[in-house]
């Protein structure tokens, strides 16, 4: 079996990505985490006028020590004030500057004499004035297009004024377990040879944090008619769907038979480990990602093959970062290998090490708890001496 | 005016924090991100039993290149079978490892003659067998209490048959923004000293993020009375008011007036920049944060203060860093001072730099977008050279 490098799986991917042009309106307050579908660009300066940045005395800048308060206005006020030498006006944090003032004097700084101001600790001209544009000048551009929006940015859209805004529609991402000896959650085992499903939770929790919706389809047993039926009818309500189990070399692999059927197999088999037998099939506008069974290596699969479609949509990249390992790696398969390690800030540096990362099969599902990240082992490459520079991909 | 250092105040407020135990049980589905109650313990060995790592022929490993195939056991099969020397038995990814057997052949190895299996490329013993405890063993502490649940937690303990599982209640955060210049989300401003209010959204995604629930109260005018039945209001249905706006040294600060009725600040101002008028409060089990107008002082003192409680609460440690500054940086104030910084990997160092980041007021919403951090300016240090190493404070 000859098996495509994942650089070659990743350029067939994105290759084979529709275009995601699907945009809905979503209130400002459920927009967290949404991925926006315009470019925001500050159509005014803000602030537009020099606005007061504490509590204190407006005045027109001069060496004075002593100013006549002529009027006190409140935040919100857009009372138009003419000032004469030495006069000042009582500004609080957040009002328009008055006409012909130019600096602000705090009143930590001031001594107020019934309406005199005598300033004992004098500040230098413009101080304590927020200029016009100095958040942002007209035509800068705020947030990009696909930018997920954290609490930063919803604030920024809100002091824009903006309410309703366009984001990308989650695509919809239907995960169908397959197995014989799979139970679902809070049924019980009834032998030594079943197991809990933990990879329908698993991957419905990662398309979530991915930026999609999740729907978890009942779990499937191993026969051709039940594992077809599945496909078809998760297919209705989705975009994407992701089997786990079923795509090994061996006799009970039906949902690769159903997958024949109807979709065009665009990947099949990389020369990575782990996931060696994943299989990506496409037709119109829907995708299957058929991943394996072993929960460890369908978690790793979600964020190695699905990430970077819907990264490809909301135009991310993929999070790769360099790190020093912290110990000796011996590479135990002759592939590209992504082995779960944990990312440690120490002192500046960024460090990956493997520890309590247990050896074994791809089915150690602990090996990704307390936010593994993955080292990425270059197929060449056998040994990685501790000290040397690493290649990692955060997991999500 | 003698300010507290920012220790100082967050010694008070552990001091201050009462006992975050209150539980309540949530479905597997619904407990992504949520703080796990308790120790999560392996009661058992996992596997319990050998099971197979892979599809191919369990036998009782021997030097001999010829197998008979006498059953094929599919995955969640407990059938008991007895092997003699030279038999095999087909055996799935994912099934138990039949008694009297040791060693898994992959199909990939072997030539199938009939109900002979000539195996062409040997195996060492105990090949593609996930051995007992070769996940965790009996008795060892999985996911500690406090955790925040993510992907692969939920799928450990899906693996481990938990379905309805004790999360740590979200605390319900009541976010009040004062102000007579400040408009709601929608409205339109009717004057150039008016402007949005984005506090409050942005407070409320904060508290999101942090596992709160957050409650958006109306947005009140700068009057005693209106201040004050707000929140009244708002504490009947918060365990926390965060307050913005209000709480500075001018003459309007009515929010202070009202605090001073009923309940005990704790932190009356910080030795900080920005924040220096931070005002915390405590009645019984409930708490004011009186936090800053200016949205920018007023996002930072969200994690500078109400997160060191959340945390607290869900046994979580602040997310500080040490990274190398790129660029010479000057400290404008005499306080200790937290500046946003954007935070870069490059070639394993952590890198912390301003690019981007405006100067001016504490007013620049945009200076928190793109996942900025904080940097740490300690109050003696008036100045940072480049490539020195900095503290740095991880946002949300």
């Amino acid at each position: 079996m000859n098996l495509q490098s994942y650089d070659e799986c990743l350029k067939i991917l994105k290759q084979n990505a529709i275009l995601w042009d699907r945009v809905e309106k979503v209130a400002l307050t459920n927009a967290l985490d949404r991925h926006i579908a315009f470019d925001v660009i500050a159509n005014d300066n803000y602030p537009a006028k020099p606005v007061s940045a504490m509590d204190g005395y407006a005045f027109k800048f001069n060496a004075q020590s002593e100013l006549n308060l002529v009027a006190s206005l409140p935040a919100g006020s857009d009372k138009k004030l003419f000032l004469n030498e030495n006069e000042c006006v009582k500004t609080f944090t957040g009002s328009l500057m008055s006409d012909d003032t130019d600096t602000l004097v705090p009143v930590e700084n001031v001594e107020v004499l019934g309406q005199k101001i005598l300033i004992k600790k004098p500040v230098a001209k413009g101080f304590a004035v927020r200029q016009v544009g100095e958040s942002y000048k007209k035509g800068e551009i705020l947030i990009k297009k696909g930018t997920k929006l954290n609490y930063a940015e919803i604030a920024l859209l809100a002091e824009l004024g903006l309410f309703f805004i366009s984001v990308f529609i989650k695509p919809k991402i239907a995960i169908l377990a397959t197995g014989s000896e799979i139970k679902d959650l809070g049924e019980p085992l009834e032998n030594d040879a079943q197991i809990h499903s933990s990879n329908h939770v698993a991957l419905a929790c990662m398309a979530q944090k991915m930026g999609a919706d999740a729907i978890i389809m009942p779990i499937t047993k191993d026969e051709p008619n039940a594992v077809k039926e599945a496909i078809i009818n998760a297919l209705k309500g989705a975009d994407i769907l992701l089997t786990t189990g079923g795509v090994s070399m061996g006799d009970y692999d039906f949902v690769k038979i159903a997958l024949k059927d109807e979709f065009n197999i665009i990947i099949n088999g990389a020369d990575i480990k782990p996931g060696r037998h994943i299989k990506i099939a496409k037709s119109g506008e829907k995708y299957i990602f058929a991943l394996p069974g072993f929960p460890y290596s369908a978690m790793v699969m979600c964020v190695l093959f699905l990430r970077v479609l819907l990264n490809t949509w909301f135009l991310q990249d993929e999070p790769y970062l360099t790190a020093i390992l912290d110990e000796d790696y011996e590479k135990r398969s002759p592939f590209l290998e992504f082995s779960a390690v944990n990312l440690e800030h120490k002192n500046g540096v960024l460090y990956a090490n493997l520890r309590g990362k247990k050896l074994g099969s791809s089915a150690i599902v602990n090996n990704l708890t307390n936010q593994a990240a993955l080292l990425v082992v270059p197929k060449e490459q056998k040994f990685i001496k501790k000290g040397e520079k690493v290649r990692v991909l955060l997991m999500l």
